[in-house]
């Protein structure tokens, strides 16, 4: 009896889907022991979608070139009605009431849910979860995060002896290319984004890419997997990289450092910090030779130490061989209840609680005594500096960075606070502060 | 009803196992989805072991600070008879007959096998796995293959719905090691290898780290999974790191490259070419950036392109995470049958008829003319060359590399036999040849 397989969206993802179980269908017999049959594709535009991914026009539901709204909605739910279907490949996309609700009704009709929507299950998953664990039947997420990298599996079936202190990573191809020809070729940050808009890695409206939130998605899911949290997607603190600029990068390249968007948490006894934001990565830590829009997955456990991987994190074949393996695992071992979330009793802490070595970068009059009087500001609050940098003079300013042992992000906001108060008109800009990742 | 586990052999991985059960257990039960109980352990030298790793010492098997051999295996077949035991973890090591039968007879006993032992795997891994299919248990070897890095899971039950073209890695942090240090501190292998032994990176005899012996066993073991082959452990094309030279070293630093000592399998249609030999790994590869004792694996898929997993390669609480993982996967899924081996008809070929770059280190006779007869013999084999290194010229000779593009191994030595034949006396010692991974 074969194990049959609905997808739902036959885009650039459901097409790469599509194509891998038309064309591995006899190895993928061997892995999952059972057949695993495309019994449908259900997609607004089926024949526009089957000369594109090569599938065969009558595995698509409807007839004609494209179905309506109405047509379509009325073949996913025949899809959600029929008990033949073992497992529903959702593809769609969104965050929205539709999305819920045929993700949701997928689970309750006693089917796999398999699904790359990595901001369905930020805002969702604990609902979602609750729903597969009501009907006995499992999500598959591995493609929500970081595409190819087999992180998801790797922490419920693979590094399940651990204990996990920190996992941090680079989880969007877009940002992380713009920081690289930032890093590289000395390019402005909107320089580096037309770039990447012109090679086709950055969307027309680049916001999710750019401002974290797409990283924050994908952080919000593993918080949840690697320590219980259920964090609402909101109160995830985050930072874009629109805010970094050529001076700081220069600087992060004089201390032996690269920016990068960095995806982090980390816990401290029952307390766990995340945020999204760019940090300065030591050339030491293997997250910082990461270019391009590659992706990349660090964790610590207190017992295998680091652990790296890195690959590919979009693409419709890269992110289709993930639901693949999800599809794979489920045909194989779906009859076990999903793993329980576990219940730690961790708690998000504000992340301005965490000591980290940090990056200033101060602008001020190019005058003497400058320094002396921001890093006597610095000092008071009891931080102690790591080094200093070069000044670099301009016209009427002069800018220098002042790299610090670690320290609280609320001491940096007092020294700074500090400096304004009783030193008015000597800092010409807010100081840019970036945490540092060694 | 909790899952018993017992663990036979207790040294550096058998007590990492023991004590990460003990430390992780509420964490464990949630992950596992039942209790995993530490049943018994058996060790000759329970007093000693006990105190060493933190076990109590009534977890061990028998009376007293010491067992006799006889006491030792009578504990042995006292578990394999225990019917209330689950699964059975191997951490005596070697590969003879006694640990071929315990292991056989654990699986014929209805209990799973978890194990670290690679030389048990790549000699007997095919019997192993037929008792394991016959008994309808399963064998966890995680650990096995660069211990930490989850890569067995990865690509059992991970990288599923890929279609995987080659396979490549450090799995040797010893031999690693000492060719790092060749690298960044121009040490001769000799110097290094004291100087890993005088850091207890390296055995008091280093042969199976040395020669690819232990690197070997790993790759038998990844050939099998990923190709379904079963190599023959004699038959894998080996070469150790003690041929390595520090010119070797140099001319590779001259032409982007590192020496890497490379695990190595690719699939060409039907054919699969594998080796254990040293390698000149390019900058731009991310296995040249790995440096020390750690351990990597670089796996380039048909859909998902490069998978690159860094981690530790061995350790006692290192590799111990890596098996309490397989315990935790056969707790909740060692009721399913073990996937079959793949058997897609692939055949291991001669690595001779692969083409791959090389770099050829040429030691002559300082006169002119010896370039022109080198690149002329090499011309005439059809060999396109890529570049030609600066002459290192010592007191009575001269050295000089020439790197290619891709050809066969076959090739070069029969421009090199053309050489000798026809210009006796111009090479002064047997040319040096190592594949160029890019």
């Amino acid at each position: 009896m074969a194990f049959r397989v609905a997808i739902l969206g036959c885009g650039t993802v459901g097409g790469g889907v599509a194509c891998i179980l038309l064309e591995q269908r006899e190895s993928l017999r061997v892995k999952a022991g059972d057949e695993i049959e495309l019994a449908t594709v259900v997609d607004l535009f089926p024949a526009q979608a089957a000369e594109r991914h090569g599938v065969p026009r009558d595995l698509f539901a409807g007839d004609g070139d494209e179905l309506t709204p109405d047509e379509a909605n009325a073949e996913v739910d025949r899809v959600l009605a029929d008990d033949s279907i073992d497992l529903v490949v959702e593809t769609i996309g969104g965050s929205g009431e539709g999305i819920v609700r045929i993700t949701r009704s997928a689970l309750e009709s006693g089917k796999h849910l398999v699904t790359a929507n990595k901001a369905l299950l930020a805002l969702h998953g604990e609902e979602l979860h609750a729903a597969a664990r009501a009907a006995g039947k499992s999500i598959g997420y591995e493609a929500s995060v970081t595409a190819a990298i087999p992180i998801i599996r790797g922490l419920t079936d693979g590094l399940t002896g651990e204990d996990i202190q920190s996992i941090s990573g680079i989880f969007n191809g877009t940002s992380n290319f713009i920081l690289s020809q930032m890093a590289s070729e000395g390019q402005s940050f909107e320089d580096a984004l037309a770039d990447a808009q012109a090679r086709g890695y950055a969307e027309a409206d680049p916001t999710l890419d750019i401002n974290g939130g797409d990283a924050g998605h994908k952080l919000t899911i593993l918080l949840r997997l690697v320590f219980g949290l259920d964090v609402a997607y909101a109160d995830l603190p985050r930072q874009g990289i629109d805010t970094v600029t050529a001076g700081e990068v220069d600087f992060a390249n004089e201390m032996g450092g690269v920016i990068k968007l960095i995806c982090f948490g980390q816990r401290e006894g029952d307390a766990v910090y995340a945020t999204v934001r760019p940090m300065i990565v030591k050339r030491g830590n293997l997250l910082s030779k990461i270019d391009g829009a590659t992706n990349a997955v660090r964790i610590v456990g207190r017992y295998a130490g680091e652990n790296v991987m890195i690959g590919q994190g979009a693409g419709s074949l890269e992110t289709g061989s993930a639901i693949v393996s999800d599809i794979v695992f489920l045909a194989r071992y779906g009859g076990h209840p999903m793993p329980e979330r576990p219940t730690s009793g961790l708690k998000l802490r504000p992340l301005g609680e965490l000591e980290l070595p940090y990056n200033i970068v101060f602008e001020t009059a190019d005058v003497p005594g400058i320094t002396g009087i921001v890093a006597t500001a610095i000092g008071k609050q009891d931080i102690n500096i790591d080094s200093v940098s070069h000044n670099r003079h301009g016209s009427d300013n002069a800018e220098f960075a002042i790299a610090t042992m670690p320290c609280t992000r609320t001491q940096i906001d007092r020294a700074v606070a500090d400096i304004q108060e009783n030193h008015p008109g000597s800092l010409l800009s807010e100081p840019r502060v970036l945490p540092i990742l060694v």
